[in-house]
């Protein structure tokens, strides 16, 4: 599989199975454009549904954060698929016999073939599957986290933060907006940049971002200010995975987060909160990237550094 | 080409030219074993020869820098290659029609060719041709610099360094072997490893002597003391290819250079030294090693990362 096509510029597929899960059947408000696939709400019931992730992924490891930020390990169960797959996707080769003890699938791609036998499209993390049906529900994975939010609040735990403020939405939308194709789209179009061209375009689209990014966080602790919000888990992912992937391996080497004093005192920051850090899997993290690339890592070996435990040091904020 | 093969550690071809250039006729002690051509000596005369370098490569940056230090530009002259090569090797893209204005030569291969016509192994940089016959004379790296220090010392400017103080010469020899081994050699060892386990054991060993050189000159300004040799010549061209090369497409990324205190003061120190900083262009270190090294980067794209100007900031060292 070519992650790279000669002279072009890497553009993400962001055609997603559209369902979502509400507290309130029907609702279906401020959805997306041109969608391909009819759109149906699902019931928010406790222990009816599977998210499926994978440690590797960042993506998937927002829904795994907001989960533990929210508590709501009790209300829907989690499976983690391996860090490398094949072809046919993510599978579920760290479960005893290869098979996750829910669903009892060996392949993610069952979930979605169990619902549409000719899905077209990747099979991606984060999915939420039906577990009596065994077929996926979404995999649409903005909103599965802004619903594990709004339409789940039920089931919150009691002191679960306020990940979407009120008083602040229009700006974080916009902050999380251009953290979304700066910086976490961003850094894939600069890893899977066809051309110079491409490269040398996204590169400086993401450092502009991040230079935006260690001024803003330079007078406030996080993104929105006092409080953690689904824009920093957003941001996180993506700063979790930079110097030990995007810095070499998509070649983001104007500095290592290392090197920026506020980013990375912020990055630990949120790395020594519960909930954050306890869900990053380095040994995955890498394993994922630099095998599953082949077209831009032929060796499929994976680098030995840069060493984790900084992520533990003091980071003075706060 | 391929510089790496499945399953094997890499193991760098030692044999060169072994032909050396002394101040008497004749000599030719302490040469290596195993040598498949004659040997031949060619007498040290000022104007005689031109030394065929790469900014690029590390190897040849030794020459350029050493050339400088004893004075040796006006009795050698210096051709340099381009950063990138085909299968046939360097040529002289950089020059007025891609032609050498004194060898006339458009590729460096054709001064091999014309000594020896079947000639078996790479075409290597540093090389020294005979400019009146235009045949290759040695491109063994190790006894050009070597040479320029003990053969050629009649030519050397009046205030030239020691290269090589007779005081410390074994322990510097054992440096020397240390450095070439472990670091000059081992980061290609990383690089071009066919095997996780070939990689590992090459990382390992690295990292252990960057360790070593970080503790050895915490307490010294240079490798033998208070005056800079030939060990911190062949240190330096390591070091100054590190963050820019080897951290990201050799996989070396414990570390930045720029992480390690004391060494990254160290190379700091020498970069600012004449001699040294005014030898090295990054620009054409990124395109040597991304563009040519197809089997480890088949996008061929080169990193805009890393910021070089960090290497004029004070060192603090002296």
């Amino acid at each position: 599989m070519a992650y790279t096509a000669k002279g072009t510029s890497f553009d993400r597929d962001m055609n997603y199975i559209p369902d979502r899960i509400t507290r309130e059947p029907g609702l279906s408000q401020d959805k997306h454009d041109d969608q391909e696939l009819t759109v149906r709400t699902w019931p928010a019931e406790p222990g009816r549904y599977r998210l499926v992730a994978a440690a590797a992924c960042p993506w998937a490891n927002r829904a795994i954060i907001v989960r533990r930020l929210l508590g709501l390990e009790d209300v829907i169960s989690l499976g983690l698929a391996g860090p490398t797959h094949d072809e046919r996707s993510w599978t579920f080769d760290l479960d005893p016999g290869g098979v996750d003890p829910v669903l009892g699938y060996e392949r993610l791609q069952q979930a979605y073939l169990a619902r549409y036998p000719d899905y077209p499209r990747g099979i991606t993390v984060p999915a939420v599957v039906d577990v009596a049906s065994k077929e996926v529900v979404t995999n649409d994975f903005p909103w599965i986290t802004h619903d594990l939010f709004f339409e789940w609040r039920d089931h919150h735990r009691p002191d679960a933060p306020d990940l979407w403020p009120d008083a602040v939405r229009d700006e974080m939308d916009e902050v999380m907006q251009r953290i979304f194709t700066e910086l976490n789209n961003g850094v894939y179009r600069c890893g899977f940049a066809g051309s110079q061209e491409a490269y040398d375009a996204a590169y400086d689209r993401l450092w502009t971002t991040m230079d935006w990014l260690e001024e803003r966080l330079a007078d406030r602790r996080y993104l929105m200010g006092d409080a953690i919000t689904e824009a920093d888990v957003r941001l996180f992912t993506t700063l979790a995975r930079f110097d030990a992937v995007y810095h070499g391996h998509f070649k983001c080497n104007r500095n290592k987060l290392a090197e920026m004093p506020v980013l990375w005192a912020y990055a630990r920051d949120l790395f020594q909160t519960p909930g954050f850090g306890e869900t990053i899997d380095f040994d995955q993290i890498k394993r994922h990237y630099y095998v599953v690339h082949r077209d831009i890592n032929p060796t499929q070996i994976v680098p030995k550094g840069p060493d984790p435990s900084v992520w533990l040091t003091p980071h003075g904020r706060g």
